[in-house]
């Protein structure tokens, strides 16, 4: 067995955790070669170099620099190439220049890991730096899928088409029919209960009314996708939100992300593409539309929480997506049979476009120091997504989960569930 | 009294209200030459005659065309240039070369206007189309305020600051300390109750839950805003949304729009800036920061209907704002002593951002066809603005009322009113 | 008989020569309302008021304020309205804010014209001013030219296709074939010679070898061109030049501009094409793309003067364009029959690409003070045209006159004439 | 020695020649990773790995393919890969995308270039092919100087300012005072005189009139640009072009590429700059106003030519010059002494503009087929440099070559010499 498989690391000792995490970073590197780990496809992605050795500066600078006796910086001028977005943290690279960074090497950047893996080591065991540990522990989760999204989108530039590995999952069952749950609507509460880790922007915990509602059992697949482009979807202006349909004529968007004819780009490369898989790499435009077409809506995060209240990451069983091909049974501990493509699995597939803009529950607050930049400074102009995709680590599957995008990308494992009123 | 003077138009008989909306329009338009009703400053504004036009179309799209026997279109071209974003009513000019049309003339445009205000008369008792009529009318109180707001925009842009009108209101008394009024939390009903016209996005009324909180009983005033800038307000990072941030150093932002050294521009050209007004002209992302600064944050837009329920339209008192000048005596029915500046007024001195994203209630439903189109679509990247601004047309006062622009935009009178959780 | 009409303001006494060129500017403007001369179409495009108000801003600052005594001007605040690219005359209005000059009006404009033509009189007689008048005279008819171009271009933005004047040249016979002109080459005198006005680009007079070489004894026609597009013209790549061929893909250029199926957008509006007219209004990449489509190639500028020496202004007889209509009869002296289009003229009908680019003449100097940017710092990146339009002021059409623009630009009236080595 | 080293490949045998070329475009990618020689600083520029596939690719499209019998493709995806702008050779990948091609791994490229080196082996003595040979190495030897100037524009975006190699020149000792070469003018032979190779833009040979004039008999040297700086030459608007001013202030130009502080990026990383040196990276823009300010002008590309006959190649004696640290001893061929820098070298130190527009001399025929895109497509907006850079292979030094570049850009290794008027 690999390292890293059938871990959950949310759960067991942080110790185990932190190694289990630090070590599937660098074994989701390992089909690349330093120049693709180099390559930056536009400015929303980052090189999977910059992933490895961002996650890094991560515990370098939040716990190491401030908490661990005598420790010095690996290399005083890395901070400034691996800050993300971090102010007052100080000045750093351009982000789209990240993609400039031949050096430091794959391998350098991978001697950076382990030497800061080794210095933390003296850190795991402290009580009260437990919290800002699990937060780094699900940072650099988080940044495992977008290390997957982002080499897919960048090696999807290329006109070879190189695949990010080589196997590729079977393929899924015809779905059947939608059928609608109801829900009677009624008091719900919302956000995270206090067990386990969550971000801050899961909470504060609140009531929030809910009107009767029904939602669809399973997510939308290729296949109805599909009629939706044939029945003329993409040029009818009635369906669209003002910005999406301005964006639809600006950008020419006819199709999913990554579809080209019969095929679709994914971590195996050109694939056929699988009809009763769920419709992935959409935006928010294109969710809300084909929402339209079909006569029904998105669910708000508040909706989709209540439904997947209980259903979460202990329990979820999520598919062998087509996209991350054998990648899943390293992020998502999925070893049995492949799910029923356009299932049921609230998690697992891909991340569900709610209508909800991405906002600050009640009393919210941004916490102190450049942690608080970490989620509350983006509560403007993106939506919720809720779920979790076959990118995901396993750990970050779980109701409460926030995910938020802007309504134009769609570069992650982005999918739709329908909902309607009742 | 000129015409127009006192009249709220939502209440009194339809052919009276009519008739002073339409003539309304047309003297506000009074001041300006052919020319000045011609530029256009920006995409996001549109030129004087345009406006004139544009709301003539309306009636003659929807009520005269479909419901008017033998109407014949005043001019078969004209549709083109002067429907604005009805996809259904097919293709129209390019936004921004709505301020390539000198010709028609302005004088055609109101001959037009009367074209068309005569045709309507016929349709004035239908009861059946009473509730278009209504939406006319109120449409065409919007443009009127988008005329005052573009032009003041665009007469900016000529380094000679020509004034609209040469009347300003008198200088407001210093506000008080700030008060908050609590609000215990709890089931608010939101959304408009039926009484009177409103808009399909005030709509349906719906249960909110509440947590406690308290807001701020008058406005945030100049000279506060400008302490916020002398203690570094736009230069601080850390107040700032990541949006906002990228927006403040790309657009080098440093203070709110139409200010310069010690003045302000405004309808009555450049003046000294009032230090007890309201702040206006600022975007939402200065207002989210300014509250940041505060210690506060903004009210969400359920915060402030429930405060203002009870105190819209009849209770206003607008204020006799420095921007709009002696405009208000047409536009707000206003004819007392000048308001405290920075004072209490919820309607009548300026736009309050709320922190709400612009998302549909519960169980909202878009119209069938062209009309439909009027506030759906927009449900995407916008934020809610409550209240009503010193241009604003009375009958536009209402608790309900939900005005919505992108969180950069800041041409129109916006400012904000704090709050906070208790 | 009009003012003005007949006049070739290159000869004739100064107060002559002043007081008509101040009027026919005026008189261009006759047919246009303060709204058509306020717009602007594009950067490169400036308003007709602002033409009216800079060529008077001209005549203020090069000569009444350096050189009448006690002149004051007439508004301190216009130089920064009106002063177009002179950087030792100050800041001025940023170019692509000329068209928000609602204000001052074109009968503003219009009373500081007849201002500063009257305080002119006074220098009109004085030797030692005659340059720098002669110059203003040279540049005021330019910007007559430009006047013409500019307002096409802006009337042509309007979809109801308004028409500067209402009258539309007789249509010209079919063009004979093309007959070539040959020249055995040798050492030929550029520049001009001394006699009369000219700007300083047309000097120093300088020897050039010329290769033999033919040229063709009349301009490319319409109906030519139109044979260009039918045999693929626009989408063969290997007849373009490598930003030609950028720019016709990135512009989705596929026809002159003002082209749209058998039509042409005109100064008299729209009109059918006239198959025999000489084509105008295309780019220098077009021109040179015809030019190796047609096995031959654009003459330079030295071929063009040495053919066209002793041909100039005197002997021209240009054509009765479609374009400037009926005037013509104002701008080119022409009174009798229409000119068979396509014809040999090699002034007055349109000016003519040649290969060459915009630089100085051996031993040219730039002049000092401000009037040394006349022309001076233009010289790179543009191409020289040769010979003068029907929209060019009779006195601008001479041999050694070099005109000038980017290579992509063609709202002047641009064509070409064909040239090759023998 | 190694190999490669001392030859100039424009003498000797095909096949030493053909050898020589093809091992030194390897040996100069030795110091690169595979992820450095992946990335892609700006459009202008190629990775290191293109570079070294496509010059394969022309071997293998314009030879081999052509003439090699029963040749196959390497790859036959590849030929989209890496043409670069030959339209008759079909589609190929989006210019900015080069960066994205981290595969085919620079191993990949390396087997490449062997498998084509080899197959080439039989056509070396075909007598037919050698003008297109001759074309190749000259093809390559172009792309060698780019290969050079594009990895330090790369490496010059990474923060650390990563070295290309480790060694850097001795400093150059003080220049002395200009002194003034004065030529009498005359007829001046200009162009390629048939010995040897060179492009077919180099002719055809043609007579040029020439003016009496002086030019400098050395380079500008930093400490002369650093006085331009000082002098406030960034901030006249009187000295510059009208598109250089604009230039300068878009993209807030205040001193030449790579300059920052007292230091200068150059192949061997950030260097204290070499105040004797001569100034490299600068624009035309930038070079044309240093000339103004002096008080003299750039030279014609025939003036240089007419200056620099008989003094080519053979004769020259290019500077150890800073940024090219010691890759000189392969590219130049320098084994002696360092040059006095800011030296009289015509060739050997930096490329040098003129104020001559690259243009077609009489008679210029573009070739037939693919390789007529070679040259002549470009004339039109780029201006001429003459000289050789110290990246230059050593057979492209010579007084006929033309090299070109659009006015604004300066990656390459461009100086000036100064030329006046007498």
């Amino acid at each position: 067995m690999r390292s890293g498989r059938q871990a959950d690391w949310t759960s067991g000792d942080t110790a185990t955790a932190f190694a289990g995490v630090r070590a599937l970073s660098e074994e989701l590197a390992q089909p690349l070669s330093d120049a693709d780990a180099t390559i930056q496809s536009m400015e929303d992605a980052s090189p999977t170099k910059w992933h490895l050795a961002h996650t890094t500066w991560f515990w370098e600078t939040f716990l190491l620099r401030d908490h661990a006796e005598g420790y010095t910086l690996f290399d005083e001028k890395w901070p400034f190439l691996f800050n993300s977005y971090y102010e007052a943290e100080g000045e750093r690279i351009n982000r789209f220049a990240r993609g400039m960074l031949s050096r430091p090497s794959l391998e350098e950047c991978v001697a950076y890991r382990h030497h800061v893996t080794e210095a933390m080591e003296q850190l795991l065991g402290r009580e009260d730096l437990a919290p800002l540990i699990r937060l780094g522990l699900a940072h650099e989760q988080q940044h495992q899928e977008l290390l997957l999204t982002d080499i897919k989108h960048a090696l999807f530039q290329n006109p070879l088409g190189p695949a990010y590995h080589d196997t590729y999952g079977p393929s899924a069952s015809p779905a059947a029919e939608i059928e609608w749950h109801e829900h009677p609507g009624g008091i719900a509460m919302i956000g995270h209960d206090g067990d386990g880790f969550a971000y801050d922007n899961e909470g504060p915990r609140h009531r929030v009314i809910l009107e009767p509602f029904a939602i669809a059992d399973r997510l939308v697949t290729n296949i109805e996708w599909q009629q939706f482009i044939d029945e003329g979807g993409y040029s009818d202006a009635a369906l669209w939100l003002s910005d999406g349909w301005a964006w639809v004529n600006e950008e020419k968007i006819t199709a999913p992300l990554y579809w080209e004819d019969e095929r679709a780009f994914t971590l195996a490369g050109w694939q056929k593409r699988d009809p009763n898989a769920p419709v992935t790499h959409i935006s928010y435009y294109e969710a809300d539309a084909y929402a339209t077409w079909a006569g029904a809506r998105l669910p708000t995060e508040f909706e989709w929480e209540a439904i997947a209240r209980g259903q979460d990451s202990a329990a979820a069983s999520p598919a062998h997506d087509a996209h991350a091909g054998n990648q899943l049974d390293r992020l998502a501990d999925m070893d049995g049979a492949p799910h029923p493509r356009g299932s049921s699995g609230l998690f697992g597939d891909c991340w569900q476009f709610t209508r909800s803009a991405y906002l600050p529950y009640p009393r919210f607050q941004i916490a102190e120091g450049a942690v608080g930049e970490y989620n509350g400074k983006f509560m403007s102009g993106q939506v919720v997504l809720r779920g979790a995709s076959c990118a995901t680590a396993r750990g970050h599957s779980r109701a409460s989960y926030r995910n938020f995008f802007y309504p134009h990308q769609r570069w992650q494992f982005t999918g739709l569930r329908l909902a309607k009123d009742i």
